[in-house]
C-alpha cells in the first residue's frame, strides 16, 4: 500500500512550538497506530462539536463510524472536519509551576469527509476499525451481514492534510535559577493498560477466551515501539 | 462552593442514545474529576479545530490554558467553543462485529470563553489546573511570579451548558441468535496508569522525590471511585 506525504497548508502550518511539529507521514502513522480513539470536530449550526469515536486506517484514508454522530455528520457533509488523536505520555513536573507541561503525541487531520457507499470499501473500513481496537478480532468475530453493512454509516477522511505535534523529555527549567530551589523535578509517565478481560455474564463457561484477548491483559494499549519501550 | 445544574439546550439535548445520557451536575463533576486532558473545539476560519489541552475546575467554571492555542483562541473570542472530556474504560467485544462498542464516560461542554484578567482569579485557575493533574503539586512547586502570571493566558468556560454520556457493562448480543455461535464475548478493560517517575537528568541526586509524586507510581490516573473500583 502506498502512502503520500501530508501537505502543509495554512491551517496545519505550525505557528506555535514549531520545533515540536512534524508533517512527516511516518510521524503521522506512528501516532495513529498507537491508539484507537480520536476526537472528531464538526461544525453544527455554526458551532464546533467535538465527539469521541473510534477510527481505522487504510492507506491514505482514515475511517470513522458515522452512527456516533449521525445528526452532526449529516450537517457536516461537504464541510471540513478536524480529527485529533492524542496520546498523553506523562506529566512534566518542573521546579516552577510556570514550566509545567505534558509529554504527548498528537495528530491533527483536516478533511472533507466522504460517505462510503461501496460495500467492499465498507467491509475494509470496518475491518480496519476493528483491528485498530484489537488485532485478531475481525477474523474471530461474526463478520457483518449484508443487512448490517447497509445499516452502517462510514465516513472516509483523506490523510493528506495533517500535522503532528509531540513533546517528550524532562522539564525545561533544569538550568534556570529555579534549579537552586532544591525541588524534585522530572516526568511522571502515564500508560493506558489493558486490564483483565471480563466475560459477558450471559456467556457459557464452556467458551474459552481466545489468545488475542487473553494475551492483551496487563500489556500497554500502545503497541508501537514508543509505547513498549517507555 | 455552590454549583448549578447544567441547562439542557437544543445542542446538548441527546438525540441519540438518550438512555446513555445525563445532564446531572454530579455526573458532569465525576467525569471532569476523573482526568486532566480535554479536547477543545474552536472555530478558526470557519473550520473546527480540535486541540488537546489540560483543564481545571473551580465551582461552575472550567479553565483552560490559553497559550496552547493562542491564534485559535484569539479568533474564537466571543464565539461558542466545545470542550469534550473522554475516558475510555474498555472494549466491548460482542459475538458480532456489528455489536462491538466501547465503554466510556464523556462530557461535552458548550461555552463562550471569557479571558481571565484578574490576577487573583488567574492564580486560582492555575492552582486548579495544576491540582487537576497532580494533587499536592501546587503547594510543592515554585508558584507563579507576577510577571509569569501576566504572561499566562487563561480562558474561563461556564459549565452550565453540558451533557454527559456513558456506556458500561457487557455486550448487547448475549441473548441474540449470535450467542449460539460459541464465541467469547465480554469487556477488555482499559486503565491509564501512572508509571515510575523519571527524575530530570539535571536534578541533584540529593533531592528526594516528594510523597505526592512517589505514591502515584503504579496507581490509576482516575482517582474517582469509578477508576479505583473497576
Amino acid at each position: 500500500m502506498t502512502t503520500t506525504e501530508p501537505a502543509e497548508t495554512e491551517r496545519t502550518r505550525l505557528r506555535r512550538m514549531r520545533h515540536k511539529g512534524s508533517h512527516q507521514r511516518a510521524a503521522l502513522d506512528a501516532v495513529l497506530a498507537a491508539g484507537f480513539v480520536c476526537h472528531l470536530g464538526v461544525l453544527v449550526d455554526e458551532t464546533p462539536m467535538v465527539l469521541p469515536t473510534t477510527y481505522g486506517v487504510v492507506g491514505d484514508t482514515l475511517y470513522v463510524h458515522g452512527s456516533v454522530a449521525s445528526r452532526s455528520l449529516v450537517q457536516a457533509q461537504g464541510t471540513t472536519v478536524c480529527v485529533t488523536v492524542t496520546h498523553v505520555d506523562g506529566l512534566v513536573l518542573a521546579r516552577s509551576i510556570f514550566e509545567h507541561s505534558v509529554n504527548y503525541r498528537s495528530a491533527m487531520i483536516y478533511s472533507v469527509p466522504r460517505a462510503v457507499t461501496d460495500p467492499k470499501e465498507k467491509l475494509g473500513a470496518l475491518r480496519a476499525l476493528t483491528e485498530q481496537c484489537l488485532p485478531g478480532q475481525w477474523e474471530y468475530g461474526r463478520q457483518p451481514s449484508r443487512k448490517e453493512l447497509a445499516a452502517t454509516t462510514l465516513l472516509a477522511l483523506d490523510l493528506n492534510e495533517a500535522s503532528v505535534k509531540t513533546r517528550s523529555g524532562p522539564p525545561d527549567d533544569g538550568d534556570s535559577p529555579d534549579a537552586a530551589l532544591g525541588l524534585w523535578a522530572g516526568v511522571l509517565p502515564v500508560t493506558p493498560m489493558w486490564g483483565t478481560p471480563v466475560p459477558d455474564p450471559l456467556l457459557s463457561p464452556r467458551v474459552g477466551m481466545p489468545a488475542h484477548v487473553l494475551t492483551r491483559a496487563g500489556t500497554p494499549v500502545d503497541r508501537t515501539s514508543h509505547g513498549s519501550s517507555r
